[in-house]
Order: C-alpha cells, then sequence, then structure tokens
C-alpha cells in the first residue's frame, strides 16, 4: 500500500501500471497479480486502506473539546505529508472514474459515509455538551466534507500555490461559526 | 457554443470529438476547424462563453436585498437545466486536464476570479447595508466557491441521486448564518 502510494505521487492515476508499482514494491510484478487481479482491484484496496490508517490516526487522538477534535480530525484529512497536490490530482482522477466503476463508485461511498458518520458524532458530542451551537450534526458534518472535497478539488484544477491553505481558512471559520462563543471569523 | 454543450452532455469530454460537435452544429467538420484549432481550443472559448452567459443571467436581476441577490447568483451557478449531472462530469473532466493544459487552467482560473469578485461584491454591500454581519467579503466569497465546487464534485464521485440539493442545503445554510438576524440552520 505505501509503494501504491508512492507511484500514485509519482505517476498520477492514468500513468499508474502494476509494473511500476512492483518496482517502487521491489518486488515481481507477477506477486502483485497474485494478490490482484489488475490496478483498479488493487486501488479499491488503496482506497480502504486510506480509510483505516484515517481511523487509526484520530483513535489515538486524546479527548479534547469538541472544537478540537473537530480540528484535529480534519487536520488529519487535509495533510498529506509527502505530495501533496500530486496525490490530490491522484485521487480526484480516481474519483472521476466512479461514475464509469462501480467498484470505485462503491468504495468512495463507504469511505465517505464512515466520515460524515465519524464527523457527526464528534459534532454531536459537542452539542450535548454545549460547545456547539443547536445545530444539526449531519448537515454540519456535510458541509464540512463538502468543504473538504471543494478545497482539495480547487487546488487541482486552479493549481494555487498553497492549495490547501484558503480551504483551511474556510473549515476554521465554519468550525468558529458552530463553535458557542467562538470566532465566526 | 450551444453545439459545443449538447455534445459535452452527450458524450462527455474525453469522448467529445470536432466530428460530434459539427454534427450537433448540422455543419460541416472544416467550418469548425476553420474557427478552431481543435476540440481544446474551442473549450477553452466555451468557458469563456459560460461566464458571458453567467454574466448576462446575473445583470439582468433586480436589486432585491444581499441574501435575495447571493441565493439567486448562486442558483444560476448551480442549476443546468437539460444533462445536469453529465455536463457536472464533464466539466470536472476539463477540470483535470488543467494541470496539464495551460489554456484550461488559464481560463478556469480567469471564470473563478470573476465569480469570487461578483460574489464579494453582493457580499461587500450587503455588509454595507448592514444585511449580512461584519465579515470579511472576499472569505466568504471563497467558501460559497468552496461549496459550489465541493457540491458538484461530491455529486459526480458518489453518483447522488439529488446530486445538488445537499450542496444547496449547505450553501443556504451558510448563507443565513452571515445574514443579520438570518437562519443558520
Amino acid at each position: 500500500m505505501d509503494a501504491t502510494h508512492r507511484a500514485l505521487c509519482e505517476y498520477g492515476y492514468a500513468n499508474l501500471t502494476m509494473r511500476r508499482i512492483s518496482d517502487e514494491l521491489g518486488k515481481s510484478k507477477s506477486l502483485l497479480h497474485y494478490h490482484y487481479d489488475g490496478k483498479e482491484e488493487l486501488l479499491v484496496s488503496f482506497l480502504e486502506h486510506l480509510l483505516d490508517e484515517f481511523d487509526r490516526t484520530v483513535s489515538t487522538e486524546g479527548h479534547g473539546s469538541g472544537e478540537e477534535t473537530l480540528r484535529f480530525t480534519v487536520e488529519a484529512l487535509l495533510s498529506d505529508a509527502d505530495c501533496h497536490t500530486d496525490f490530490d490530482t491522484a485521487m480526484l482522477e480516481m474519483g472521476m472514474q466512479a461514475p464509469y466503476n462501480d467498484d470505485f463508485r462503491d468504495q468512495f461511498r463507504t469511505n465517505d459515509a464512515r466520515l460524515k458518520d465519524l464527523l457527526s458524532h464528534i459534532v454531536a458530542d459537542g452539542v450535548e455538551r454545549g460547545e456547539f451551537e443547536e445545530i444539526d450534526p449531519e448537515r454540519a458534518a456535510e458541509h464540512l466534507l463538502i468543504l473538504l472535497d471543494g478545497a482539495r478539488g480547487r487546488s487541482v484544477v486552479l493549481g494555487t500555490d498553497a492549495p490547501n491553505d484558503v480551504g483551511r481558512a474556510a473549515i476554521r471559520d465554519f468550525i468558529g461559526r458552530i463553535t458557542v462563543g467562538g470566532d465566526g471569523e
């Protein structure tokens, strides 16, 4: 999965091949084919892997305020240490296959549903503790997911220098707005 | 341009050809080639045309409150009467070419800058008239653009049945939040 990540960063989705992934892995292509029928099956597993990794990252987080937990979680979704923009581009190219590939679409939906569930829970807990305003947790989660996807898409299409900074500002702004006594700007 | 729109809806970006556009137009392919070097040059003109069309739509709008004007403008950006999802998919596929095609990128940036400018002005006017809270108009405009792009992208990747409804709800929510005495949910 790490080799797939590196290969995606380097070659993007369109130019990714089983050969290139196995080269990154330092193993034979036949070994890869033993486990996966092809690039698409491997990439569906890769999407699952990303979700697992994300689950691990956020589950190690201590229990701060709702605002802190939300910020930490969103940050975990935004940051990609090594090859930021190229990886976002590759992920978006993969997403563009979803209308033509049911396995991709299903996995993207699964990942999205899990994220929505996690964010909804954080918001619901915060509302219960009086940290967030009386908002609909699902709608707040959806708002955050739309902002995350929008920020990523815009950084790819418009190619801004600091891809996620504007997106981060919008997300920070939104979290501030829903926080009781928070700073809306 | 109308023929290009129809052909994009029908064939998407990848399968669009000069032949298919000229068939939609009911003219010869050579006439099209007389005006445009190829599909990409034609599509850059098409993006310009979309911006002009949008300018015309919003300039006919009467001068309601800031909130009304903002809602009308966003609605004009969201709705595409004929071939909603397919057109959004084609536009996103075109956007995905931007990292590899400077002409596309420049035109996407031009369109985005114009929209940002328009939305900023609407917000700034509303702030001045005391209709909107004391927010940074540029940041509010950026927030709306991120939501618009995020909603479109998600409808393509996740293939929701009512593509823009969730996006509309998030945008309505945001406009409500920045409106003095508005309804944040």
